[in-house]
């Protein structure tokens, strides 16, 4: 791909080099060659950006101004690195192809193009839309559903009569519509509830390897659109996470969190039940939060804080020791 | 079902309504249409009990005397609503279909109405009872061996010689009977140690999605009657839970931790190796426990003690930027 | 197996017995019988060891001095029972049975002895080396590859061009090669970057159950020789961790985290993105690192610090109340 090419891609300005150059990949900082694109975004990497023998850099206007090496300036190194490799690597395209020892119900309903890999399970009345993608040994469930260009990863679940939406992502084992954690003691045993509510996973969802989301009680649990959950987290019935929410590995929401638009949570946070985060939260890792959190804020610690105190309580909590000894000293 | 045969089921107090009103199912108190039931356990949701349409409501002694609306007067409104749903959602019986596409080893003993789903695989001298139900792309190794009406989800693993009792519930990835952790460092390498131990799981235990139970390193795992794990636990090797514990996901079980009857753990909750929990102790979500807990004690946080001790402790935590400048105004 | 025989393979010397009594096999303290061997490694079970019925004893020169039991003394009784009983249950060894319902792909390349269990999927371009074992139900991608005498359990993914040594174990439900968290925001939503990199494990790794490793986003993740990791771990994208290490269960590696050789992680230990943890640290359970840290040390608590002050820090917090009301009483 010329330079010519990528800088309208990226919408960046090319510095200090020939448009018709050749660029035929994308590396790191450090393994790039010189046929090859970089990126700086975090600036603890920006020694090896001085050394790369990337062939072009993407860069914003604040690092290294007047460098005389080939760049093209960008607003965002990384979201030009993303668009760069997508172009590189485009999705792989369903072709319709159906494995012999796959075992698909008579009674469900998929596009012509949707490819089933070998030893799938595929139950009564799912419908699959056009150009998704099922790998080795999934199981889609009596009566569930997904749109358009979902990629399921080997050995995905997707329970009975869950839903998913358009370009939705399982990753391996994940388990979306497993039944949720309610009992009720009769006074000699915990009684199991049926749990007899949905997962709906809206367009754009990934769901990270064996990341586990309850199916409702009654109502449904419900993933908003475009958002990303990474690896082994647990999402309790009738959780519902805002659209745009991204959540990192091993985080966890007990029963009927709801949490708004465009939360970050940092790995191994946790929500205990029925709390409600506001929209915009920002929640560090190891998050403990036990109570409803406002729009916007940044919370850390256990319990969760705002993370400007956490981040004094914390460095404070290290000077105890000197702190006891003081009071020791002067406090009978 | 007529509100006389809900109330005799639920052995409450039918008040203010025909007896002979029919009701088709149970709903939230917000989406409970006027033929649904529904019920208040939770006082956070005490408004919405308020403004429910629905038909019939269960209630404890303690809230809206009075009131002049259809309810049923019951000791536990959740118990009600558990025995209500599990009325409406009974359990799915087996009827003994083996689909073509599992593969059943010829020295397997399957009682006759076992239900086997597509692409099983079920091992040598394995041994299945009457009215369960074995879901697609589960595998259960030789040696292994489950009681009658046990339910197995999706694509969960029982491992070689592992024992299941009756009511056995394994949600869809849960793996019974992984190796332990064990290794020997031999100044040069960790040597593997054969974990030759099983895992027992007595009656009525349901075991999470994704859920990890490793096999004893040399005598066995155990898990009590009528224990409940919730999704993506870890328990390592020969660990053993009393009966009608009930542990939330994430927590974890270093090896060879005794946890007495009837516990609680909260959800991310850990106890190091070795450690004896009394019976009916409760532990927070996200504690750390590192020393042995008498019985009966509710605790919390890291190294987790009494929680009444940490909850002056976190509180006073909060506080100790403030703490921190008093002492440097008065003590140098 | 004689006495005489197991005192050589463990390299240690007999006490108290004939030479040419036989032992069948291995056992707890508890458990053990008048055949079988035993050992005391923990001394929380010295009184066990006092009142065991097992034939013979592995006892390091520390404990009791001039018992008259047969004993035999070693360096590491740990280490010589993980030898007696790798003695007494071997490897199984595979002999090229191939289940009729294992689809491979007619371009993989399986040695000869290669076992391929029931149900198993081994796609295009796959290689497999001598003495590999692949249990019921795995998934291995297009153009992976792994050396000899792997042990993949079932339902383990190995995911497409990833690569494993010899001798690597894989637990049921283990994911190697996930994509990695990676997305860039657009302004609209999360832009998903491939992750084209591989995961490379070398000789001799083994990994837990459920345990999830994302493949790299541009250059590899890679697992070094003879690294263990437990259960219900996760590992982000381009980790590196250092020969022999080894991770305790639900441990979580955030992107681009470089751990040394020979570390020790607890269980549900978390380290932030991108930092480096020097050769042979030992992290405590539930640590949360948030900076990098020095080659050798010991660290706990969260934000992790030297092992020796988050112990004092963490027994002082208990006595803040005590110094609230202090400071109460004398600063006002």
């Amino acid at each position: 791909m010329l330079l010519r090419d990528i800088t309208g891609l990226v919408d960046g300005k090319l510095e200090n080099s020939d448009p018709d150059v050749n660029i035929t990949g994308v590396n790191t900082l450090k393994e790039a060659r010189p046929d090859q694109a970089s990126f700086l975004a975090n600036m603890r990497y920006k020694i090896q950006a001085e050394t790369s023998h990337a062939g072009i850099l993407f860069l914003d206007d604040k690092v290294f101004p007047g460098v005389s090496r080939p760049i093209i300036r960008v607003v965002d190194p990384y979201l030009a690195f993303a668009l760069l490799q997508r172009h590189f690597h485009p999705e792989r395209q369903a072709d319709g192809l159906r494995h012999e020892s796959a075992v698909i119900d008579v009674t469900a309903s998929l596009a012509e193009d949707v490819d089933v890999g070998p030893l799938v399970m595929i139950g009564k009345r799912v419908r699959i839309g056009s150009g998704s993608r099922i790998g080795a040994g999934c199981v889609v469930e009596d009566g569930a559903s997904m749109g358009q260009s979902c990629t399921l990863h080997p050995r995905a679940v997707v329970s009975a009569s869950c839903e998913l939406g358009n370009n939705v992502i399982l990753q391996s084992g994940a388990v979306v519509g497993s039944d949720g954690f309610g009992y009720a003691w009769t006074g000699r045993e915990h009684l199991k509830i049926p749990q007899v509510g949905r997962v709906l996973l809206e367009d754009d969802v990934e769901v990270g390897a064996n990341t586990c989301i309850d199916r409702g009680a009654i109502g449904d649990t419900v993933i908003g659109r475009g958002v990303k959950l990474d690896n082994l987290i647990q999402v309790g019935h009738n959780v519902r996470i805002g659209a745009y929410s991204v959540i990192a590995g091993q985080a966890g929401f007990s029963g009927s969190v709801v949490v708004g638009r465009g939360c970050q949570f940092g790995g191994q946070a946790a929500v205990a039940g029925h709390l409600h985060i506001g929209d915009g939260c920002k929640i560090a890792g190891k998050s403990g939060v036990t109570g409803n959190l406002e729009a916007g804020g940044t919370y850390a610690g256990f319990p969760a804080v705002p993370h400007r105190l956490w981040l004094r309580v914390s460095a404070i909590m290290l000077r105890l020791p000197e702190m006891w000894e003081k009071i020791g000293r002067h406090i009978s």
